[in-house]
């Protein structure tokens, strides 16, 4: 078999059988095919698509291509979420606490932020002595003593899809859902849970731009997770603007405490509510997703998923007292205030330029090299559908640097505000399952 | 400027500025720009495609990307022919010759054969004691002095084409015509010559397998050439069968002695008499093609072409008596006869069939590596059109080598011989110009 002749196959539109997938997939890993036959391969991949079963190969034979973790040692029904990512989103840090204390199984395995999206473990990083390098033994035994554990993913789970999307970030193959799917799914298979949550954001501040092609991905990676044996549905949810008011990462970590004691934004516990329900059904754990839903409202308001995340964060080494006290938090040196230009409705608050404006100010990383600023980003004190009258406060920058007029203006840019009412997209656009 | 942007902006279909294309080429040629990139475009090219603009810009930057040959020190109009490869073409080494005679001026650096189709520089070789490796100065000194000289293309010719080349034939991104043109046309304007005559081959043998790819293609050409002020002209012509009667490097030789001697074949000779009468008026020494084609035919008619090529080969340190006397040429231990399984006329005498059953017998390469049996091939007694009966000729196979099975049975397959009559393709589909 010759990896140029499945790059023509491909190329004229042809279905790759299972042979030449993993023939492919296990040379690359191996090195034995090299990146310049990958990245055309990926190419005609994205011209020409995959069929669902050549996907659902492509997903095992990464999901082979390294170590996959075995969860058996954890009684009951393991579930996982994950997330395209977008800006603001902690969802998994209340969510998590959130299916725990309902006594559901997580153990997660997160990812670190680029570009204008943040990561669950960098956010977690901001809580003082959290440690996310656990290995795969202590994160069962963690799991099986408190129902939750979010640690970072091993250098030995699915090397294909480390090598492959590196590849394809620097190729221009990036945006092929069939390489999208594949890419998530096999990670989340390695990561040996039963049942999966997908989040799929869409929007300006997403990776889909449009609920056509967020369908499409959704619609993809369930049909992967049911074709190999994986309860999985998709919630997709609106990123046209950031998911709650804290952009940042020891900024979104004390909305998720503030979250998890009842004081959560709108549309982030919408999103909770709606994801863990689905999760809980998903674990056996209630029978409808009404009643499930009911459940998550109970564990917020008697305390015990607040009381979830403290317990995570003392088993994972973290200082619970920040918890507790959040007000403990490092502050940034300068708080920027940003005010309406003129009266009216807010139309648009973007969440690609705020999330690329948070990171300038030193919330996220332009290169995977670079270093994070915990303390920086921004605070929404107004969104979409808000009525604000000229001079209203509309965000807060918080930065340590001094070099910061780009970026403050990047978020004025951001703002759109107009004379008609405006109505917020709910956050919940569709449920893929 | 990053590659990653430029290969995003065509695989969405947009026109790359001449900046851009010059940005890669130059970036590919020095090495700052990966293998793995270049692929992805040629790959997002190839579905995309090129404007004419983009077409010529990438010529010029591959034309520049490394020495480009100054003819200037040979007097009047310098021509050069090229074709995109076939079964059985000798057709430089009869129709240089004949040009050359008539007064034009061919300094011509020709290539290796590679798979099915044979490669001048080899033919040439098969003459004892003949040497292609002359160096440029060498060159316009030959062409200054007997008008004609084909060499083999210097190293530092055009080193952006002989890397993409290379990356393209493993990576599946050959079949592109913006790319097939500007890897041709980058060659022969970096070779120096004033006026071209391109001839693109259509059919089993070749690379356009219809009309319709092959037209495209020397359109391409065409306009490639004209962009930039060369005088271009394409001749179509028919690879559906092998050209002339022999296919193999000696074998081909003594074609070519033979055509040159007044004795050639229908097909091959229609070809160059065509070819040249284009290239005598681009040369301005004839005014009208058919004024060309009679002075073509009195060169071969009186000798003067045979002898231009008998001053070729002692100029380039070849054995004359060779060509004076072609029963010197080595020969093969083993001829097959292969006879016709029943009455008919012959339909079919596939030239790719033909093209890799010669190369199995010794003619021509698999790999660049191969070393090449000069007196191996076939000679076709009977070709399209013939009516046979059961147990006439149809070939002779010539071989050293012992395991020849596999090319004798790829040989017969290459035949079908009907009830009905059959007329053959003319040799000439069409002129572009």
């Amino acid at each position: 078999m010759r990896m140029v002749d499945l790059i023509i196959k491909k190329r004229e539109g042809n279905e790759l059988t299972d042979e030449e997938i993993r023939f492919w997939i296990k040379g690359y890993t191996e090195g034995s095919i090299p990146d310049y036959q990958s990245s055309a391969m990926a190419m005609a991949i994205l011209f020409k698509g995959m069929t669902k079963r050549e996907i659902a190969t492509l997903t095992d034979a990464m999901e082979y291509s390294g170590e996959v973790i075995d969860l058996s040692d954890i009684a009951g029904v393991k579930v996982d979420k994950h997330s395209t990512g977008g800006v603001g989103d902690k969802t998994s840090i209340v969510l998590g606490p959130m299916v725990a204390a309902c006594g559901a199984k997580l153990a997660k395995m997160s990812g670190r932020g680029l570009g204008h999206t943040g990561g669950t473990l960098d956010k977690l990083e901001s809580i003082p002595g959290m440690n996310i390098a656990k290995t795969k033994e202590e994160m069962v035994k963690q799991v099986n003593d408190i129902g939750i554990a979010i640690i970072g993913q091993t250098k030995s789970l699915v090397p294909a899809d480390k090598k492959l999307y590196a590849l394809r970030d620097v190729t221009g193959t990036v945006e092929s859902i069939p390489l999208i799917a594949a890419s998530v799914m096999s990670k989340k298979l390695a990561s040996g849970t039963d049942a999966i949550l997908l989040d799929v954001t869409v929007g300006e501040g997403a990776f889909m731009k449009n609920m056509e092609s967020a369908r499409e991905l959704a619609r993809t990676m369930v049909n992967i997770g049911k074709s190999l044996n994986r309860n999985t549905v998709a919630v997709l949810s609106d990123m046209s603007e950031p998911l709650g008011r804290a952009v940042g990462n020891s900024l979104e970590i004390k909305e998720a405490i503030a979250s998890l004691q009842g004081n959560g934004p709108e549309d982030l516990m919408e999103l909770c509510f709606t994801s863990g329900s689905i999760m809980l059904v998903q674990a056996n754990i209630c029978k409808t997703r009404e009643e499930a839903k009911a459940k998550l409202k109970s564990v917020i308001e008697d305390g015990s998923a607040f009381e979830k995340l403290c317990q995570m964060v003392e088993a994972q080494g973290g200082d619970v007292d920040c918890i507790r006290h959040p007000e403990k938090f490092e502050v940034s040196s300068k708080a920027i205030e940003i005010r309406a230009e003129k009266t009216g409705y807010i139309k648009k608050c973007d969440a690609l330029e705020i999330g690329v404006a948070a990171m300038k100010l030193g919330a996220g990383r332009e290169t995977l090299e670079d270093k994070i600023d915990m303390s920086a980003g921004v605070y929404l004190t107004n969104k979409v559908g808000a009525y604000v009258e000229k001079g209203d406060l509309l965000c807060t920058a918080y930065t340590n640097k001094d070099n910061y007029e780009e970026a403050i203006n990047q978020i004025k840019g951001a703002y759109e505000i107009v004379d008609e009412v405006v109505y917020a997209q709910p956050v919940i656009r569709e449920i893929v399952d």
